[in-house]
């Protein structure tokens, strides 16, 4: 039941293959997006899985051989990775292809790929905003992106045909693209998951550092509010270590800002200020409203 | 089909009629735990709505009428409401009764309420580890605490048949019963519950304060981690300004040892230690694996 109409690009290279790029595989296969799925990782493990899984028409062992002739290559590796990998791809690009990522940062990723970027390719950066807890080939699924956000952020010279085409291939993955600059980008991200991420991270790591009879019991009375920080901070231990090395200046900004809230609410619990407190209190509610109004709850 | 042999308690009263209260008054009528549920709320609009859905067999317009004659008292008001309530409770309450409450900080609460208790009633102060970001007397359902936890902070002399009574009530209700001494569920329930939301009442708030393009996109990209923190800090501001100010000292120890922690990954980050961020990234990890082996994801 191949439907031809639905193809939007006819090979598409995936450099990369954990949550992200194999639940692309899964979304592109499964809507009919792309006639040809070219995968290349630089684990042979991960490059085993997609194999059995069969991920892809062609789980190659080079990035020559994924990206040779593909006409978009999606970069979808850990931001740490990109520098390194620019290079190599870029060597085999296709004139008049997109190259677009799904990195959580975008200055960096223009910084680290955009000068290999040969002239006649167009470059797209890009960043779906969905994600689990889970990671690796087997962690993807074809529902990944569906009802989410997609934020795309070429920049100002980029031919608007093909930032089209990359949005009618996120639209046909279910998702709403947005467009942005970089920068901006990593700031709005800074606060909605950075930052949170974080967060989520230094208190669980702080109930970790409890005496042992504490620990087992934080584990058993979890389902009063730490729960939900644990599976936050559940994520891909690299992918988060690169995010923060590579957005930092926007989220030592936000964290500045965090820790002055922070104190004031600590110095309104020690001196009783209970005014403050509830004030503030009042005011959060009214967000998870706009939220459940926004429709993303 | 009523079942006389599922009756625990006569009859039971409820003082305070939101969340926490309503759902009692669901659970114990489905399962027919008690005989007669007798209801107080010193606000008259929730005694309106109490009988509007029919919560308990007598709505009542004083603490006295309430209370007269119960097996069984719960106290479920917001922790700063205990101190003055207490005395006019302790009038009525029958010899051989037990009083308890549900409050999620315990030694205020036996510090408020223990003063007043006659001799001849059985204090049994308790915590039922559920809820929702919901409040008020609409906001209670007869499964919230199915498969949860309930701590209760009984004194040493108390009577333990006593104990076992309301054991009994709570696991009618689904929910599996521990028994812990009122500092030492403090400190636990200020790590696992009072601290994380103390956290994400904070980071919504930060975020409200940024400058208003900004605050749109906060809505519109929450899915990205910073959607889990409104729910929690949603929750009702009342209650919770009262579990900060009388549960200020645990939090303030733990507020202490997580802010460390902060300004270490903080430094990690601002000096690119990157080894230092996978390191604990891979150890929050772990944390959630606990959680979903000990069966409370």
């Amino acid at each position: 039941m191949s439907d031809a109409s639905t193809i939007i690009f006819d090979k598409v290279c995936l450099i990369g293959i954990g949550l992200i790029g194999s639940s692309l595989a899964h979304a592109m296969r499964d809507r009919r997006l792309a006639r040809r799925i070219s995968i290349y990782d630089i684990d042979p493990a991960a490059r085993d899985v997609a194999k059995e899984l069969k991920l892809g028409d062609e789980i190659c062992d080079t990035v020559e051989a994924a990206v040779t002739d593909a006409d978009l290559t999606v970069v979808c590796v850990p931001a740490g990775a990109v520098a390194d990998l620019a290079p190599e791809i870029a060597k085999y690009l296709k004139a008049g292809s997109i190259l677009s990522d799904v990195g959580s940062v975008k200055q960096a990723v223009v910084r680290d790929l955009g000068p290999h970027v040969p002239d006649m390719v167009h470059f797209i950066p890009g960043h779906p905003i969905a994600g689990t807890e889970y990671s690796g080939p087997r962690a993807g699924f074809a529902e990944l992106f569906q009802g989410r956000w997609c934020i795309l952020t070429p920049l100002p010279a980029t031919d608007t045909k093909a930032i089209e085409r990359l949005r009618h291939l996120w639209e046909g993955m279910g998702s709403q693209v947005e467009l942005m600059e970089p920068g901006h980008h990593d700031q709005v991200l800074a606060i909605t998951s950075h930052l949170p991420h974080l967060i989520a991270y230094t208190i669980v790591g702080t109930a970790t550092g409890l005496e042992e009879s504490t620990q087992s019991e934080v584990i058993k009375f979890s389902a009063s509010g730490f729960r939900d920080f644990t599976r936050i901070a559940a994520s891909d231990p690299i992918m988060w270590r690169d995010v923060f090395l590579n957005n930092r200046d926007a989220v030592l900004e936000m964290l500045g800002r965090f820790t002055e809230d922070l104190t004031a609410l600590q110095r309104a619990i020690r001196w009783g200020e209970g005014e403050k407190l509830q004030e503030w209190f009042t005011r959060t509610r009214a967000v998870r409203r706009s939220i459940i109004d926004a429709n993303q709850a």
